[in-house]
């Protein structure tokens, strides 16, 4: 529970994006430089590819080294801080790298329209828009429990990658091939495959609310990745630093309230950094890596890309338990994972049939 | 493990095909008319897919209806005639049908090069390959129960799937394009999810040994069946009515040595037809008719036509079996039809783009 509840959190702010859209229009400003800020712009066709192929091994990396991260903080026993001041510190230190990397970018070089810090209020006023719709779907997480467990919960998500295809093709109006779509439905069944376990079957009793429910929360957040990719993509020179640092500060905001609202009492009383460990601290710099890896993916890839690295991240996780954990893989996760396999092949052979 | 041998004995009776080698090169005979018999000589494009769809869908329903007949009997208690029996009466079944249509041939269009039934020792010498295939592929059986139970040799079953479209390539030579092997994965992975169970991962723990006879057998059967297609295709104009006669006299010779070797002193003491109930009759019938239209499928598609067929047979079954007897659906099976649909589609479509 409270694994989900840090890292839907996590999610959640990442997608507080910087609105540039009353910049939208404006000719590209200052000298093509080896630096990220004007990527796209400057960059050759492989040298794009290079960045997208970085950020997305990074983001795979990061992803799946944060669910082996959550196994030993659960081997070392019940998670005793508060997540609320844990899910801050994330923000705040996803601030402070975004603007130590701005602060190098200035000194190399100056202050440019597309790097200063300063905005408009045209371009912060849509910015709680995908965080009002993580923040209805982190409630309806607290009411779809009076329906499905929680392995049932894990399952029902993988419908958040279906619902992301739907929704990317809707509001980006980018088109998936044929092809690419049965990649994608592959994908989905593929990791629920992989993660089917004798238990698995219950899922199929949630009744219709719940299901309703899970349809609701995949489109929300769905909707919320795609919206934040939208208003991320709308201006290419805009320097992602930017955009983080924005996206960070409501991220903060946001969690302040949510520690004053829901800990206010507990950490009142135990402190703030109680119950801190060792593997706190790595989760905590973990998380925040991965919330910029994503920004990263959404600013020089898309959000398909961003759901197959997560994909390819789970399993990962899986193979990587076995030599640290002597955990045992099922046959069920041998089955998915050749179709998560096949499914990427696919969407790679779609992507170069459409061009 | 008495449905297994009949259907596996059975099958292997089919590939006993009828060589026409010696025949081959010789023109087209007879004149074009309605009659299958000429069919993919005077027949149009579409008119050949007419009856590839047919075969196919014939082949489908038979196979799916097989298995529900031996559900049916197995609630029906257990098996009390001897299989051997039963496989010797459904080769003098089919042996009769083929002869009843090739009457009524003769009949229409009189006897031709191509539907007499007389046949030479050249033609006849390759006969014996496929079914000594089937007859090593049967004796591993015993031996691989040592290693594996009988779900779990379900299970590996699939891996004929593969086999099938490994020698498909290199025996046919026919090329399928990537998205199609693609496909074929899919099948094979697709099918196995279908079928798991909360005890299909024992597979995983099969001693070398039970994977190399696995795979020894996969590889026989799939040989089998390719090498039959072989020797089937090699004259397309010969009546498929005379290569199933000659393949039926084989199956019934072989089965009444199995009567004699396995069964003799049961036979002898209790009768031929001890134990047999309406059940055993709808399956005899039943298994005659799916091993024609196996042939049927052979002749007018391929063995890659096959294996979906079958497949998606198996797919039928369990939902069929939902409304018959009350059986539930496991999630698995949802996720193993999604992947066993995809594959399909994606046969469909790279198909498409081979042309």
């Amino acid at each position: 529970m409270e694994y989900r509840k840090i890292k839907d959190q996590d999610k959640d702010d990442e997608r507080l994006q910087d609105d540039i859209e009353s910049l939208h229009g404006k000719p590209l400003s200052g000298a093509p430089s080896n630096n990220m800020v004007v990527l796209g712009s400057s960059f050759s066709e492989r040298s794009k590819w290079k960045v997208k192929s970085i950020v997305t091994l990074a983001l795979t990396l990061l992803t799946s080294s944060q669910a082996i991260l959550i196994v030993w903080s659960k081997r070392a026993g019940k998670y005793e801080y508060s997540v609320t001041t844990a899910n801050f510190l994330v923000e705040t230190l996803k601030c402070a790298l975004s603007l130590a990397a701005l602060a190098r970018t200035w000194r190399n070089e100056g202050v440019t329209d597309d790097n200063r810090l300063s905005t408009t209020l045209d371009e912060v006023i849509v910015y709680p828009i995908p965080a009002a719709l993580y923040l209805v779907k982190n409630l309806l997480q607290y009411y779809i429990f009076a329906y499905v467990d929680a392995p049932g919960y894990q399952i029902l998500k993988n419908l958040n990658i279906i619902s992301t295809g739907i929704l990317y093709h809707i509001i980006l109006k980018k088109k998936l091939g044929e092809i690419q779509w049965a990649a994608f439905i592959l994908l989905c069944a593929g990791c629920t495959t992989a993660q089917l376990n004798p238990s698995s079957d219950h899922v199929l009793q949630t009744p219709v609310p719940g299901w309703i429910m899970a349809i609701v929360m995949a489109l929300l957040s769905g909707f919320a990745g795609v919206y934040t990719e939208a208003i991320i993509k709308k201006r290419p020179s805009r320097n992602i630093n930017v955009q983080n640092f924005w996206l960070y500060i409501f991220g903060m905001i946001f969690n302040a309230i949510a520690i004053v609202v829901q800990d206010f009492s507990a950490v009142a009383k135990k402190g703030f950094f109680h119950g801190y460990s060792l593997v706190t601290v790595c989760m905590i710099l973990n998380h925040a890596l991965s919330g910029i890896a994503v920004s990263m993916v959404m600013k020089y890839a898309d959000n398909i890309v961003k759901v197959y690295s997560t994909s390819v991240a789970m399993l990962l996780t899986a193979v990587v338990s076995v030599f640290l954990f002597g955990y045992h893989l099922s046959l069920a996760f041998f089955l998915g994972s050749t179709v998560v396999s096949v499914s990427v092949y696919l969407h790679s052979i779609g992507k170069l049939q459409k061009k």
